[in-house]
């Protein structure tokens, strides 16, 4: 039997070339991948950009997610911070460190990831430049660029007094993908597979962010740390409070509640604090005429005493989550 | 004594917040740092991007490099490629995964060699955007961003035959550099302390990529990997084969010969295999107005039996030198 190729038998320009050679073209890139630097096409003055990382046994684990699902979600929470400015992903970077042993098979599934990202989350969007190295653990950094089209950035900052808050996506169903995983319960994870597959391939509505900037939204972000510490950072970005109201978050709790009992968890505890579905939570104007996909679950309230707060039926709620650094 | 504040004690939220605080402004972010995404302003349709990867073990060691430095090579090794192109830097995003043992003094450091870098190479360029994570080495991924001002994209697939071939910026000294601090005589990198700082705070000659632009450049790249590996690039893109004089590489070679004769090693194989100078390499049109920072050093000839070469006057030198894989 031959024996199977890697990363470091290939080296980085013949691998570079295998993995380059797997992605869609797009519809925005004026030169692509293989000179010192792509040259993408904008309609307007000016572009929205954005950056995240993943790093193995930090933000994922090879033992629960393929090279596949690590391409997959690599693009959606970059192209969901695009999305949550209000603007339409257009082209990408990728920079991917594995260590020399790596099979090329798997940098193969890695792009048919991205790939497949790209087509489903940001159609015309696409990956135009990277970067490949070695390192001990897998490092993967994406930069996702997005065009307005002459719609005006959504901030953070944005929300007003007597605004609507509302979602669009799923709340909480990342966490129980999660928490399924960590369970060990290898019976829960087969029968509640399609949470397990929010957590390893989010599918956030992307589209969804061009629609609320269209509609007039006063402020977004992409809830990828929790809707507590997400609404928390519009609430103090805004220099509001946030009410939620409970039980417009039924829908949302109910769509969790079996995985919950099966592995004894709290299904309200995955909505309020779950991070990484990549949901859109923005404010929108009372009486504007707001996405359908946006469920409304609140509104904003002035701050009292300075205290930019987030509150469920009236009692404050911590804006607890994740944090990159701690967890 | 107070214990040091470390990124682990800070968490990501205000670790980020006493390094944004640090950085230039620029004078292209419309929206900066804090959102989910950054707003760049472009002056044209186009827009050019690069990003690269540095590697704690792989690409520096933190005994020979402090972060400052790495603030600054981060920023040179990534406005060096957009360079490349015949573009002016504009907006940078910044990832960096450090363990949480890290000082918050050595992230402000981080982030003061970041500054320095877009204010001594790249004026008007800022960080305009970036992520922080936890690992257990450090990760650094930038992407840089540019303005082609109205000229074209130099690609390297551009030269012809018959062009002059030519370079901006020093060979050798980073290898010089590098081979300094990993003889471990501490008295030549004492000696020599300004090859030394080649390699750990590169200066790429940024200006000069639009200036080859408007000269008409053919074809350009910068000298990341070494002249024989970088010119063979350009060579096998373009489909020609690239003779240099070695009497035009005198000067380079003189340069290095000190601290060659010092450490007992070769200067014309720095020059010639050494990376990590970012100088840059390009093709002129014979007879064009050459910058004068470009130094000739020979001619695109036609490539003989469809074998893309470069050669030393007339004999062929192997494209080895820097694989980010294979070391």
């Amino acid at each position: 039997m031959a024996t199977p190729e890697t990363v470091g038998t290939l080296g980085e320009i013949e691998a570079l070339k295998r993995t380059v050679s797997r992605l869609n073209q797009g519809e925005h890139a004026i030169v692509g991948s293989g000179d010192d630097a792509a040259v993408v096409a904008t309609t307007e003055d000016r572009f929205v950009v954005s950056t995240d990382t993943m790093i193995e046994d930090h933000d994922f684990r090879l033992d629960w997610s393929n090279f596949y699902d690590l391409g997959f979600k690599a693009i959606a929470t970059n192209v969901s911070d695009v999305a949550a400015m209000g603007a339409t992903p257009t082209a990408l970077v990728v920079a991917i460190a594995v260590p020399a042993s790596t099979l090329i098979s798997d940098l193969e599934a890695f792009a048919d990831g991205l790939r497949a990202a790209c087509e489903l989350l940001a159609p015309g969007a696409a990956v135009v430049g990277g970067d490949l190295a070695a390192s001990d653990k897998v490092f993967i950094s994406v930069t996702a660029h997005g065009a307005l089209n002459g719609l005006e950035p959504v901030l953070r900052s944005g929300a007003k007094v007597g605004d609507i808050v509302a979602v669009a996506g799923t709340l909480g169903r990342a966490a129980a993908g999660l928490a399924l995983l960590a369970s060990g319960n290898t019976d829960a994870v087969s029968a509640y597979d399609d949470f397990v597959a929010v957590q390893l391939r989010p599918e956030p509505p992307v589209a969804s962010g061009a629609n609320a900037a269209s509609a007039g939204a006063t402020s977004m972000l992409d809830v990828s740390d929790g809707l507590a510490k997400d609404a928390a950072r519009i609430a103090r970005a805004s220099e509001v409070s946030i009410h939620i109201n409970r039980r417009d978050l039924d829908g949302f709790v109910a769509m969790v509640e079996e995985p919950a009992r099966a592995i004894d968890a709290n299904a309200l505890d995955w909505v309020l604090y779950g991070g990484e579905d990549h949901s859109l939570l923005a404010t929108f104007v009372p009486g504007s005429k707001i996405p359908r996909e946006f469920k409304p679950i609140g509104l904003v309230v002035e701050a009292v005493a300075g205290k930019y707060e987030v509150s469920l039926d009236g009692s404050p709620i911590e804006a607890k989550g994740w944090d990159s650094i701690l967890g």
